[in-house]
């Protein structure tokens, strides 16, 4: 597991429960899986290929409000044959706010495809 | 099922794929589940009881784009003692987009409660 | 001034304070005016124009709050030779929130141009 | 002048244009403000004083992309006896994207009130 990305939480972010709202969270992590896919090196653009999300589960544990600032942990949590899942752990400090696990798919052409072993390696590494 | 919420797709809700940014599908869910809520009558207010989303997974089946108007059907998915899952199924005319399921718990003055047994039989009814 | 867009405040939208958070009104003056532009029957995808934002100036009057329904009415505030400017103003029932005033130049690849008499008699109509 | 905010551009801040959709510069906005505002030591919460905007006005030269880090300098642009003015300065490297400028009152207990001398001494400073 490693630190991907982090960000002060926003003012907009923040419902008026003064908590970040539930949405954000997934918009932190497409962050976070960018940011960790090019730490990797994928080469997402030399193989043609788009990374399509197929799905997403979120489970919060605790909350961050204005003036937090989140670190997100990135880790592969499951490699399959067509589709792989990224668990993202956001934090405040070392209190953990929110787990999203986001799955992907390859898609050519708009056909999916096997992910290439590169990238399965890379995503292993 | 019945359908309890309707948009058209914003602009601003569509990223340079041309289609609907995922975090926006959680956002939408909340105006479902609220409308939802109100249309069965659930006594919130009444019961000094907060709704606390507790976890969330979404599945894309297609893509949102702006020019479409989605709807949103709510179900009851699952009623356990200390949660429920609601089940919402966002589509662009017949074709399903996104099946969002959100999980709530019940919290009164910061801590978690059963949910009341009014709340339970309006849920199931 | 017609009446010429009309939604719920999401409860995403509004932030701690517990009103809608002032960003939002922009993302609302753009539904707003593509409404209008619909409404007038403009052909922009016709004359292969597009029209970019240039400027935006918003008054805020008073709050809109999550259970308002805010509407949109847009007239046009000044017609220049090669900008015109939209004055849309959000009001909730009879209270007036915001006025936003938009500004749109007309770019035929990349590269600013008049716009032609036929957008600005529809625009004048 | 002082560069009081910076933040890589977000992939859900982009619309189907490829750029930056205008309101997130007024979200950002608001950060850059806030970071000001705790650079020069402001005692909002000290004097009991809340800050509202009353209007902002926005004027974009070229565009912000994915991939882009945005910075935000701020300065005071006008103090009037109720209300004061800050210009905010948005580039990418050195080229301006956008200069955003907001207008702030002071409220009491819900009532507009003068900015207090130390307020506008520490905003002139």
């Amino acid at each position: 597991m490693r630190q991907v990305w982090s960000a002060p939480v926003r003012f907009a972010e923040c419902d008026q429960g003064g908590v970040v709202f539930n949405a954000h969270y997934l918009a932190w992590a497409h962050e976070a899986v960018e940011s960790w896919w090019a730490a990797l090196g994928l080469p997402f653009a030399e193989t043609g290929l788009d990374q399509r999300i197929k799905a997403a589960a979120l489970e919060w544990r605790s909350s961050a409000r204005y003036g937090d600032t989140v670190t997100v942990d990135a880790e592969l949590d499951r490699m399959g044959s067509t589709s792989f899942t990224v668990a993202l752990t956001v934090r405040v400090a070392d209190r953990v706010c929110c787990v999203v696990r986001t799955t992907y798919v390859a898609v050519a052409d708009g056909v999916p495809v096997p992910w290439p072993e590169q990238v399965r390696t890379l995503l292993q590494s």
